[in-house]
């Protein structure tokens, strides 16, 4: 498919429910994913916190899996060896294991296994796909939020061109994004920052208020090579926040490109700030003139991995 | 105190302890802490899996606090906003409360207080007091590994003149430091990152390995400006992410600076390669002419936010 289209189908993914079941004596939840797989889970921990929610994106594996945990692993091709391994672990633990996979290694393991309706799409495409079963089968999202959203995604879809002014403006010197979220937009951020890393090849770095204030303010103010950074901030109707990057951008002297959320609840503008990301690392892409859709050294990295564990 | 003395002081603060009580009915661990001192928590968290621990370093507060809940409040200052915030929070939810401080307003909170013993160090600085409650308390290290642990923090206090090398390199062609780790060590490369921020006064990006490989690699290929960047990875041993760091070294045609930790166990490597990025961000400090220890900005932005949220 078209990249551009794919990115069109995200609205599409929005339709999708995939509930699966939550166990009512779950004391913990413990989700699992990698690269593109795994900003849903990311996102959904920002949205849900009535429970504990550990995120595993590694080898390493938490001991505190238990019968009283929900295991919940995601990987859009469902052969990824990082969340396998964590699935199996996961079973041995006794944890209710949820899979949600198009299919793969993953299909076939699971107390429960949602199926998502197609295989043909790049995982970072699939985001809408793989967050859903999270937000629906935790009651985190309306149907109103869902149609609202909907007209988001395809408002940008039909007009990307301030997604195309602000690629340009990083283009223009090659600039190396920095991108500031805050709750429940931090994940945003990173997905921002992935996004310009496999669709324009970029490096591009990610942070959040208040952290941030914490140490790169020190930065932002003094370091060298500060004209090859272009900052952005996604903006907040948080008083806290919205003061936060007000002064930040005072007393460092720097300028923050703003980007404001449309949506009238924080799933909505998560949804636009998300698609907005897409567009803009997309065009960014176009500009370099390389193709966003091309992750084959990602590809190559996992055959060679693979091969040398299997030897 | 002088920077380079209060850096030499590290090895001094492994012989504090500051147990406090874990209560046996605890089911979950938060624990906040912003910018130096939310590192204790961060690095800890890379040790412990007992139990699921979150980590908080926001004004967003998780819903699960309980009286199931141990909360673990880390302010060097114990003045800081949202820490303090936090732990009004968890005192309302009936979580035991734990606070770490070397006085401040949070020394008047928490069902058990831990003094630190001293009050007159930069919070980054004193990374190792706020630690060691959180190793003691749960039986994380070993009198074997204090002893050895002192042991190489000394030897790096005698001898920096490798981080010295290092901070030379970045220093020449102003480069940017992209700082890669692998579980256990993750903390210690965003560690390394917050020091560059503020010792160094420049900006800096942390990444992981495998979650790195899923968006970064493409990065690193394909990047503009990639002479402009100056690539570390935390030597390991272990065998996967060997592999890793290998594969992803051939196939993107870049060159890691490898640094390998001494020691014997993961406790004795975190903490060498704790220290040993402290060196390499004094010694860039000290190239650029600046003044390692100012953090004046950052103490102008807590006072500004401090200002309005009063009024």
């Amino acid at each position: 498919m078209d990249f551009v289209k794919e990115l069109m189908f995200l609205k599409e993914q929005l339709k999708f429910r995939g509930i699966f079941d939550v166990p009512r004596n779950i004391k913990n939840i413990a989700i699992a994913g990698m690269g593109g797989s795994g900003v849903a889970g990311k996102i959904f921990s920002e949205f849900y916190s009535d429970r504990p929610v550990s995120l595993i994106d590694d080898y390493a594996l938490p001991k505190f899996l238990s019968k009283s945990t929900l295991a919940i692993s995601i990987s859009y091709s469902g052969n990824t060896e990082e969340t396998i391994n964590f699935t199996k672990y996961s079973k041995r633990k006794g944890a209710f294991c949820v899979t949600i996979s198009s299919g793969g290694e993953l299909s076939s393991y699971g107390d429960q296994h949602i199926r998502l309706p197609r295989s043909d799409l790049q995982p970072r495409s699939a985001t809408g796909y793989m967050l859903m079963p999270l937000l629906s089968s935790f009651g985190i999202l309306s149907n109103n939020e869902v149609k609202n959203s909907y007209k988001l995604l395809s408002s940008l879809d039909k007009d990307h061109s301030k997604c195309a002014d602000e690629a340009s403006r990083i283009n223009h010197g090659e600039k190396i994004p920095v991108i500031y979220g805050a709750s429940p937009f931090k994940s945003i951020a990173y997905r921002w920052k992935t996004q310009f890393n496999e669709n324009s090849k970029i490096m591009a770095y990610s942070n959040s208020f208040p952290e941030l204030n914490h140490n790169d303010t020190m930065a932002i103010y003094g370091t060298y090579r500060k004209n090859d950074l272009y900052f952005i901030a996604f903006g907040s109707t948080d008083a806290k926040i919205k003061r936060r990057i007000a002064v930040t951008s005072k007393i460092t002297g720097t300028r923050f490109s703003l980007i404001n959320p449309q949506g009238s609840t924080d799933i909505e503008k998560m949804f636009y700030l998300l698609h907005y990301g897409d567009y803009v690392s997309y065009h960014l892409g176009l500009l370099r003139k390389i193709d966003p859709t091309d992750v084959s050294l990602i590809e190559k990295l996992k055959r060679e991995i693979k091969s040398t564990t299997i030897s």
